[in-house]
């Protein structure tokens, strides 16, 4: 028999419009994945009056899931409507105080915080090492309830650590082999296709889209099926765009050149600073990065990586990304150097050089350098960010010496 | 008096999280905009059982908008559980199917076409000049419904074209003043403190917290009720962490530097390409960023910003930042250099410079430096990215000589 979930989203900002829901998704396929089919997503408002249909909830679905309007400010009544709907009262935990308490460390805590210390009566705590505010959960007849802070940043966390395997607990779920890998640059559309096209019997297959990049989850098949499943979509999609696990572009080339004992320096013009910030947002990245030009004037060329040609070929162009590579690579004691140059737009496209051409350059001391060009399309940030990320994966394929020039990577961008 | 409307995105795709709900936001936004109130949007699976939900809603809800499942195939089923819901039947409309065909003009529809022919006795057709289902409306009760299809890209202009209009002409709901204002860095918690403290009778206000800013709208009060507010709490909380309207402390910078015809350099430790990327990520940033300098390692920092004293005082130091901003004044043309060296973490830190450590310089041609010290708390990516917000706003302060050293910032950060 299937279990039924239902998952309820509190927030006047997210009924008015202000912003986007992003738990409707995430929590769905969660529920997905366990195998429970959800009966609805909701979106309600921070207000009394949705205790009712909460309440309508509550004894009919096997579990509810709801997120957001735990903070301390007071239209934030999740705990509230929670309460009321289960019939029971709001406990003041003096253990729940003490470790927000122990998050706030220069300051006090403010007053309204206390109330971010209160649990409904015969509720459980989840920890919240991310935020201020724990979660809860509960019985309430035959409904299991859950409630979550709101930011993605801390519910996706309290998710993966605590609540996946709280569900599989109370759901008996079988819990298969599970193979992960990642996938980057390709359209979800072209890698559903591609997966239908290669299916192995017995293996299901979930995809995470961010960004630039879609998190693959296989389950079910017989001993080898799965393995069988990711050799095919290897074959296909090219070694420069698949990742065995869960990774990102950046961590795979920080590893590139880790294992070499490489040192790297970047040159940015278009992507004004993104490369290195994505670069240094990982931990021990110092081992690694040397350090890095953001190029954004043609003058800060000139003068920082001594690049000539400017006016004859152009800042986006060839010439210049390799000559902004090698000036990198002489201006630093860094083994290699990437260097991008392009037109992110909104403005500066014309009709030789379009919004989204991006030129890039990977230079490495003692070897040739590469230079290749890029035909993006999208608004500026996903220009840039595809830019970023296609980079990384150029330059971790010349480091690892592979065929980039022949790669299905040329397919997806 | 307030009207209140639903919205409900029907497709299994949505509750099994398989493509994320691009409606919900926009629908909800637009009814925001016509002075309505959102109780809720519901995303339900295709599923006959849905009749009942959206049976629940008619009568109670002045407006439902209904999204979806207007497709040719057979789990497209919006139209029958609409019928079903109003308690009327379907109704084979020769107009619409003539329209439908006029839609295919090399290949004839298939027969699976003709169903998108069918509308609700009673109801009115909404034309769809950009796919093949139109969409229609009809009062229920006291309930305007409205049925929409799903594709985006035949939603959003009929909505444009047909359906705002019709909303505007059945619900003519004057929309009251709004005052919106930003604030950084400060705790919502402590915001809040402050809104119930400053309160001005009649004027609501709701938070939207966002990374290191919260934007503030206020509504309701008499004539000048919601400027007084403003007012107050702009005492409050100082004029650094404070913007009216809603912006980012990037944007803050580079229009203060933009207005003085000024242009600007990074040096970066531990932000590491942040500041750089923040800044160029505003389309027409060229004009004020002229370039910068991730000097991550040691030896960068010397050898591209010629940094002395690392050893005698230490990378994250008020001797060092000063020199990295004074070097980048040196190696560049710019009118303005920040530096920031800290301590981001997870490792790296010390008694003496505890992780959350930073230093910031903020250097101007012809004017003293300043450096400030900056103890922040949380994950590395926390600290990074209230290193890069701080350092905006002192250099915004330095910038437009306001006397930054007593600052409320200071007790925020």
């Amino acid at each position: 028999m299937c279990r039924e979930a239902a998952i309820v989203s509190i927030g006047t900002e997210l009924t008015t419009g202000r912003i986007r829901d992003l738990h409707g998704m995430y929590l769905s396929r969660l529920c997905t994945d366990l195998g429970m089919v959800v009966s609805g997503i909701l979106l309600l408002p921070d207000d009394h009056a949705i205790a009712g249909r909460l309440r309508d909830l509550i004894g009919v679905e096997d579990l509810v899931i709801v997120t957001g309007g735990l903070g301390p400010t007071s239209d934030d009544i999740t705990r509230e409507i929670v309460a009321e709907a289960a019939g029971v009262e709001l406990q003041f935990r003096e253990d729940v105080w003490d470790t927000i308490r122990s998050r706030f460390r220069r300051r006090a805590p403010a007053d309204s915080n206390r109330k971010q210390a209160e649990i409904p009566v015969g509720f459980h705590v989840i920890d919240n090492e991310w935020g201020t505010a724990p979660g809860f959960y509960g019985h309430v007849g035959r409904s299991l309830i859950v409630v979550l802070p709101g930011p993605p940043s801390e519910l996706i966390p309290m998710c993966r650590r605590t609540v996946r395997p709280m569900l599989e607990k109370f759901f008996c779920v079988p819990v298969g082999h599970r193979e992960v890998l990642t996938c980057f640059l390709i359209p979800e559309s072209s890698l559903e296709e591609i997966a239908v096209a290669v299916a192995v019997e017995g293996v299901r297959w979930s995809t995470r889209a961010e960004g630039s990049r879609i998190v693959v989850t296989l389950t079910g098949g017989a001993d080898d099926a799965q393995a069988t499943f990711v050799q095919r979509i290897r074959r296909r999609i090219g070694s420069l765009c698949f990742a065995p696990g869960e990774t990102s572009a950046n961590e795979l080339l920080l590893s590139a050149l880790r294992l070499r004992g490489l040192r790297l320096c970047t040159a940015e013009s278009c992507t004004g600073g993104l490369l290195a910030k994505l670069l240094t947002d990982v931990p021990g990245s110092s081992e690694v990065v040397w350090g890095g030009f953001v190029t954004y004037d043609n003058d800060a060329k000139k003068r920082l990586l001594g690049v000539t040609g400017i006016e004859r070929y152009g800042a986006v162009s060839r010439e210049v990304v390799a000559a902004m590579a090698r000036g990198a690579l002489d201006a630093s004691e860094a083994d290699v150097a990437l260097a991008v140059s392009g037109v992110a737009g909104p403005g500066g496209g014309s009709p030789d050089k379009p919004v989204g051409t991006v030129h890039v350059a990977v230079a490495r001391r003692g070897a040739p350098l590469r230079t290749f060009r890029l035909s993006l399309h999208g608004d500026r940030e996903r220009i840039r960010s595809r830019s970023a990320v296609a980079t990384f994966l150029l330059a971790r394929g010349v480091i690892e010496e592979k065929d980039v020039d022949t790669d299905p990577l040329w397919d997806y961008i």
